[in-house]
């Protein structure tokens, strides 16, 4: 079982806010994450797959094409958008780098299995200092 | 004569938009930058500085003093922010990483003076692909 | 089940030293780890915690309150000291990186479980060339 | 049980290429990944093992006999060659990150036993955008 | 006068030889880069450009055109490519970083002249230890 | 005129005192810095030479040999060694990167000539926030 990673990357806008609190309440939880005039980040996004090497290609799945999956399906979406308002798979979801991970988990898992490989996992960094990972 | 460099980062929203064109012309000309519901970056601000050697003290200013002045003049003001909107050093100017990095410059080359050491260089990265840089 | 991984950074000096063994035996073992004048590294560490998302919040917890508990606990008692003599949670034990990466383990760890998240990796970078993890 | 990881570097040349199909097969497949005039990386390598703290030392094992395995066996063997021609252990296999990462992990797993640790995982980085990882 | 940088990679395979020179006296003065099968690199190119920020759009020049020109004129013809063999701009000149950088800007400077800019500098990386830059 | 640039790397202890002055003097103009049981860097040093590319060779100079010398006269000194005590050639001096980097200058300007080429800058990178460059 080998492990192949894709490492792509998006600019987005988003602010973390809820929608049953006031304002006062969302900035005393989020803080300056809260601001409703929006900031922004440069996300890195590391997708893992793991599955046996081809015999006839020396590789699990060719890059090219899980780099064009991710390309098609995530990042064409989200770069350069405003994730709370833009990216219909984030609709009524918190714009969280946790909750952006799982959703990005949820759009490529099947298929990535089509291409022939399992999604082992999806890392999201937000900024040098944090970011999160999902298993599944 | 020494340069000294302090690096701060800052994570903010903002958009590129001629306020004098219509939305067609502001796409053609600045494509996805011009997305009207903003997107962001993490900036990372490097501020270069050059003087002479204090002789009882072995440095040219006391790195603490210069990191202080960035962030009260400039990181407090801009992270987490929307630079279109939110910060008055950039109030009607084109919130470009050009001009941001030519304000700065502004703001912060007499304070530094003060300091006892001439403001060098400002440089402004916004992606791990470009970034921008003033040397007054 | 998300994983959510927080940066920290701290400058320190060390040196190994086995107190049972003469200094030619140390130098023999340690090499120039063993420097009696000591030597130090700019030490980076990144904490690891698991734990669902919170439904209200959308994160599994505050980073602000996992880096507070990392800055109060870890970086401020080790940052710009000696971890062989200034550190209390390092008294009589080896200055190695992956005996510090164990005792920062142990101190954060129920600190963790109280924010309601579960420690999962504690990874301490002493060089680009090298780094421990330990997952308890 | 404690992870250490050492990290090395090297720079070779080399192609992907079937060699039961045609060239215009290969580069079908391949793509630019075929061209038999060759292309090259900066591969880096990081090798983890695990293993219990030495009680009279305070590490797993000896970095230094870690890093001198690697550039024996693997560095000096493979650094500034070309992987498809020079490289007696990859003779008739895949010149890919995926079956290099194997191969080097069975020419370290016996030495690193001896070691008194396990070898955990190897990661070898071909690109800032992709790796492979391997644990056995 | 503000400086733009476009970083922009390729990956390619060369050797260094004197074609003058035998077998010996290249490895004699080459060392392990004259390896007569190739070795290769991960090449990261930065190109800075300098001029005015046009009045009606904030930046000195459009960050896409810059890229565009360096992709078609240089990435595209080195790119997963032999230096020594396949790169018409490097036919019968030496395969070095230093010749390299200087072919690029050659190549680069008018095109970036009709973009209302001037090319200030070509910095090409070629590994992490090692770089070179050339102002013309 | 080509600009050639070698990284090479140290580990060490310092602290920033002056000895004319008591510890709670120091300790306000110095901070953390100023504890006396010394704290400690991974320091990054950058040396870049300029020249004409050797007609023969197309390099500047063999990075080989710059790295030899900055190996034997900076890094072999320095390495794993505490700033204050166990360099000679900073003795009697500031052990601030300021004044180090200076110093280093003095020590390679002339062998760096002797090889010809021309020494043009020395940068010593403290942490990632920080670093000085020297022009002589």
């Amino acid at each position: 079982m080998m492990y192949l990673t894709r490492r792509e990357r998006f600019n987005a806008a988003h602010m973390l806010s809820n929608p049953e609190w006031d304002r006062e309440k969302n900035e005393q939880v989020f803080g300056k994450c809260s601001n409703p005039n929006w900031h922004g980040h440069n996300y890195v996004l590391f997708v893992t797959v793991k599955g046996e090497i081809q015999p006839d290609r020396g590789w699990v799945i060719d890059l090219k094409d899980l780099s064009k999956l991710l390309k098609e399906e995530v990042i064409d979406v989200i770069d350069h958008k405003n994730i709370n308002i833009d990216v219909p798979f984030m609709k009524d979801k918190w714009a969280s780098t946790e909750v952006l991970c799982e959703e990005i988990w949820k759009i490529i898992q099947q298929p990535i299995k089509k291409m022939g490989a399992t999604l082992h996992c999806v890392k999201l960094v937000e900024t040098e200092n944090n970011y999160v990972e999902y298993y599944g």
